[in-house]
């Protein structure tokens, strides 16, 4: 089985509680409409390449680490969505969750699909005991406090922000658990591959930049120009397209430089250089060529839109 | 240390992180006022209580269980006042959560608050990993879907509602889980304890009811006549007080005799005694017998609020 039919059969397996004749119809529905269809899956296809290459020893629970890493995606996608915070009519080409079932809806589902996170990563947890810890622990804190994603979208609520420390518990937090918790759940040590994460976290956010002003709405399935529409802060209103491209590369690399001695390593790497052409096209890099050169800060925080 | 000085004392612990400087500070707070001051901090005593009824042999794990319960508890009471639901001013004497610091935090610290309660028992977890899987999963159970107190609160969005499964599901979820979970903490079978759960927290909820009719403001800490006032479903209103009475005395008597055999039974026996007396005084008792009987169904299903 491919990662990406693997994907979404773990998650189909993980809400089959939902249709329990006894499961409340419309939380149900609602929980089913947060995860189906989903986004790229990107948290659980670095989890799952990560295990790959330490070995896989125990895909059980590989997967359901995945489907945790989704399902807590999934739910941090359909609060953040909530009219209290960006108030979202639309969410991966449909109605949000909240627009579609009503706000109580809205805020049980995000609640009952943390909860299903730890569930599904629990129902497998008897084939390595001794693996527990790390898993449960790890997850924990990409998610709560006092630096998860949680936390990232409590920053938004702080009248002082350090922008790198909230753009690391907003989405980086995740990204480097998906790498971390991949390697322990094939028994590795995890620290080693929090780095990877990281920089790939880094990297996807300013490939959605890039996207944001050089991709075709069809090819990105939203609409382009967002950033600037909502003034939000974004690599290339920061640093300008091409420097943008450049400091996409350099993150690429940083990324690929930090994946530990192992024996899938080559492949994770192919793997990597293949997202790297996915996420930035060559006709991106043409357009960032006839573009005039800017002068602007390098070492400024990055901050993006999720 | 009694168990209501341990119970303070392993809440305290689990939000330590609260205080970490690099969390954001107002989310912090929400997260500490929604936990202290508590209220009668039932589910985690009832956990403890069970727990050394069995032994209690790795009291960092059942104190992790317990505050695991009471931050779940706490998480829902944030999530249920919110202005979409309950839209409550005050809790437990204070503001509640979204009144004092915005809908936006109340959100974040009831999802926070979950994590919490899992990174809690994940902490103290490598202490016993082969009781990984029972206690993960009953406290998800507990909690999530198809019956736990997330699901319970959906039932209020459903048109067709069986009121037992509601009420099952609301409350009795999490209180069958404190008496389950509390033997499992200290290595016993959880299922075996799970009615005394399900009793107690009927039992819990007949008297909720009674003691809105038949205490005074001071006692009950809150205002009286509620239900009536609200139009809620209650024992009272459905049974008459001396039949309300009277099912409350039968629900702690099957809660005494579903207690599994085991060393503490009699101490357990003799503390649940005295919650009895707590919970009504002997003064209440006497307001029922001046009250004129009533005719009334008796085995219709009971709905109270929490």
């Amino acid at each position: 089985m491919d990662t990406v039919r693997r994907i979404e059969w773990v998650l189909a397996e993980a809400l089959g509680e939902m249709d329990d004749a006894s499961a409340p119809r419309s939380l149900a529905a609602a929980i089913k409409h947060a995860v189906f269809p989903g986004g790229a899956r990107i948290r659980p296809r670095l989890c799952l390449a990560v295990a790959m290459s330490c070995g896989d020893d125990c895909p059980p629970l590989s997967n359901a680490v995945a489907a945790a890493l989704e399902l807590m995606h999934c739910a941090s996608l359909v609060h953040d969505d909530l009219p209290c915070f960006d108030n979202a009519e639309t969410r991966r080409g449909q109605p949000s969750v909240h627009k579609a079932f009503g706000e109580r809806l809205a805020v049980l589902a995000g609640d009952a699909l943390i909860v299903l996170a730890y569930q599904t990563l629990a129902a497998q947890i008897h084939h390595r005991p001794e693996r527990a810890q790390a898993l449960f622990r790890g997850l924990s804190q990409a998610v709560g406090m006092p630096a998860g994603i949680v936390a990232g979208q409590a920053w938004e609520s702080e009248s002082v922000v350090d922008l790198r420390q909230y753009q690391r518990a907003k989405t980086g937090a995740l990204f480097a658990a998906a790498s971390a918790l991949g390697a322990a759940s094939a028994g590795q040590p995890l620290q080693a591959w929090e780095p990877l994460g990281i920089w790939l976290g880094e990297a996807y956010q300013v490939a959605d930049d890039i996207r944001d002003v050089a991709a075709d709405a069809a090819e990105l399935g939203k609409p382009v120009g967002q950033d600037l529409c909502h003034g939000r802060p974004s690599a290339v209103t920061t640093l300008g397209l091409s420097a943008a491209l450049e400091r996409f590369e350099q993150l690429m690399s940083q990324a690929l430089a930090s994946i530990p001695d192992c024996r899938g390593a080559k492949a994770l790497k192919g793997l990597l250089r293949a997202e790297s052409q996915r996420l930035i096209p060559s006709h991106i890099h043409k357009v960032a060529v006839a573009e005039p050169a800017r002068q602007s800060p390098r070492h400024e925080p990055i901050v993006s839109s999720n």
